[in-house]
């Protein structure tokens, strides 16, 4: 299944098996690099062909196919205006636009007693919430390790605007911000987007994650994410850092050359960042997914923040974005146990990613 | 991403989101079906070849090519043999031959010491245990939905020797067992085949399961699985029933058409099944996969055993098989969060796997 750019650095080291422990969760992964190099007698998939077959709604000049922009960000000679689309007419001249999913999975509440009656019963509950698409570019195929670095700033301030005005909604307990590339990670349309999901619960990973740092919280008195962050930042784990910002490949990765993103100063979502942390961390975002592109073929990923809105979990939750490359399936194994397998070592991960960054951090 | 099949029928209902809470675990799908209908612009992927590519370790007259076989079916005139390979010597002539995967997420202890010191500290363990192959068949591609009903009750019977043999070893808390078919589903060859996965911890999902269904067994004095069963036998997502087994698609299904099979007795494990029972569980096996691959053209799919080891459980655990169709694929919103989008309905599901039932239950 992995590329063989991983598997002929000649780097790996002895072949084992390790049973490994979320830093959090009540989650192992088996780290098993030697069913990495199994043979497969399945015909090689060709490369996705990643070009538009029909009227792509999310390019400029096709406004007129989607819902009316909840945010635009427009030009302005050089200065950058926030808008919506009003009046029913689609605005031209976009930067970034946020729409509505034409077909979400959460959607507002249509009346005011609907907002009332949020809530969990019985194993049921209305889909209460929203689902936005943020179209990053107008440029169709703008991998984020190609876009402009003004850019990629537009599209992380997208994310906090969104961010902050959903959480703001009194029947949303969390925003789920997350970036779908490639058909086999799950993207149904090619155009450069992530998507933002407001749910009226948390979420069980976050609500987990959650409970255990509280719990290290009140044993230890210290963040267990600030703890990792120092632990990390000095381990054959370690990929990158700059002044405000960590990447590092986690412990028990999960996913095959899996990274995550983590703030240096204790904060518990992303709209805590200064405006110079913003742009940290979208410098170092671009230059990893650039890595990753570059040593694995542009391979399908998705990434997500983790983030905490309830100001109780102020202390001992640590925002953070999560990014895991498609470069392995889930199978049964997975599917029946919650256990899973990772052929790639996270120190191999963060060597191999190291070593194509093009700013590699001094040793 | 779901086939036109499902879709065209007509007998979609309304498109509708609802949030459905598993019976047991704390785990929420949105049921989302206009999701369904969303367009992609990825050009509609070829049907992969499932041709070998190479010689397969699988097929008779390969036997060289993989380790010496843990357990054989033997022809032995019309009668059947059990044995082992012996003496470096591989037999030829066998029906079903199990051996040790050559890429296993689990090892065998290399000696008495490893064997004890089995444990976990500090979020590190040895993968101690075994990971064996289960080659279903001689014939290369022999989907269980058209073997002889006699080649497949050796295939269950496989199973339970190994379930037998593996679950009496003093480090082994748990054995999965499970099969994945198609490249999608991850499967890495093509030749029929399931695995086995014993480990030396129960593991999560499984072990949330056994809480949840203790607790309810606590509260109520009744094993969950019985009420399910009572409940869902009469339900739209009822699929089919015999003497000892009914199949349903449960309520929060993540998976697009997703089935169970549960045995109408209450048993913890398929070990307590009589003969008469197993042959009943491979005749509605057979029945629910040949409907599955005719109503969505042959899909990848996993299947996986959930069954309780421990006595303890004996009271409130009930074993069952999950069977996943790879119809759709996991995406940032669900790796994020363990929130899960559906876009068919359990009811969807049922009411058109039961139209496609070689033998419809009576109603």
């Amino acid at each position: 299944m992995l590329q063989s750019s991983l598997l002929s650095a000649g780097r790996l080291p002895m072949d084992f098996n390790e049973l490994r422990k979320d830093y959090l969760l009540d989650r192992w992964v088996v780290i098993a690099t030697k069913r990495a190099r199994r043979p497969t007698d399945f015909a090689v998939k060709e490369k996705k062909q990643q070009a538009k077959t029909s009227a792509c709604p999310m390019c400029p000049g096709n406004e007129h196919m989607t819902p009316p922009a909840v945010l635009l960000y427009l030009k302005k000679g050089r200065a950058l205006k926030k808008a919506k689309d009003r009046n029913g007419i689609r605005s031209k001249d976009w930067l970034i636009r946020v729409i509505p999913n034409l077909y979400p999975a959460f959607t507002p509440p249509s009346s005011k007693t609907e907002t009332r009656r949020i809530g969990r019963s019985e194993g049921l509950a209305n889909a209460v919430g929203h689902h936005e698409v943020i179209v990053e570019s107008p440029c169709h195929d703008e991998h984020p390790a190609d876009a402009g670095s003004q850019q990629l700033l537009h599209v992380v301030n997208a994310y906090l605007d969104r961010l902050r005005a959903l959480s703001r909604k009194p029947y949303i307990k969390y925003v789920s911000i997350f970036r779908n590339y490639g058909l086999d990670a799950g993207a149904s349309l090619s155009h450069a987007h992530s998507q933002v999901i407001a749910t009226p619960f948390i979420p069980k990973t976050v609500e987990e994650e959650m409970k255990a740092s509280k719990k290290h919280f009140k044993k230890k008195g210290r963040c267990i994410f600030c703890e990792i962050l120092a632990k990390e930042s000095k381990s054959p784990r370690f990929i990158t850092q700059n002044f405000s910002f960590v990447a590092f490949a986690p412990y028990a990765s999960v996913n095959p050359m899996e990274f995550w993103i983590v703030p240096k100063k204790h904060q518990v979502t992303p709209l805590e960042m200064s405006p110079a942390e913003v742009k940290a961390f979208t410098v170092m975002l671009k230059e990893c997914l650039a890595g990753l592109k570059e040593l694995v073929n542009d391979p399908p990923y998705n990434y997500g923040f983790h983030l905490a809105l309830d100001r109780k979990a102020r202390k001992h939750y640590h925002w953070h974005l999560e990014v895991y490359p498609k470069l392995a399936t889930w199978a049964g194994f997975e599917k029946s146990t919650g256990v899973y397998i990772n052929t790639v070592t996270p120190e191999t991960a963060a060597e191999t990613l190291r070593a194509r960054l093009k700013n590699p951090p001094k040793s």
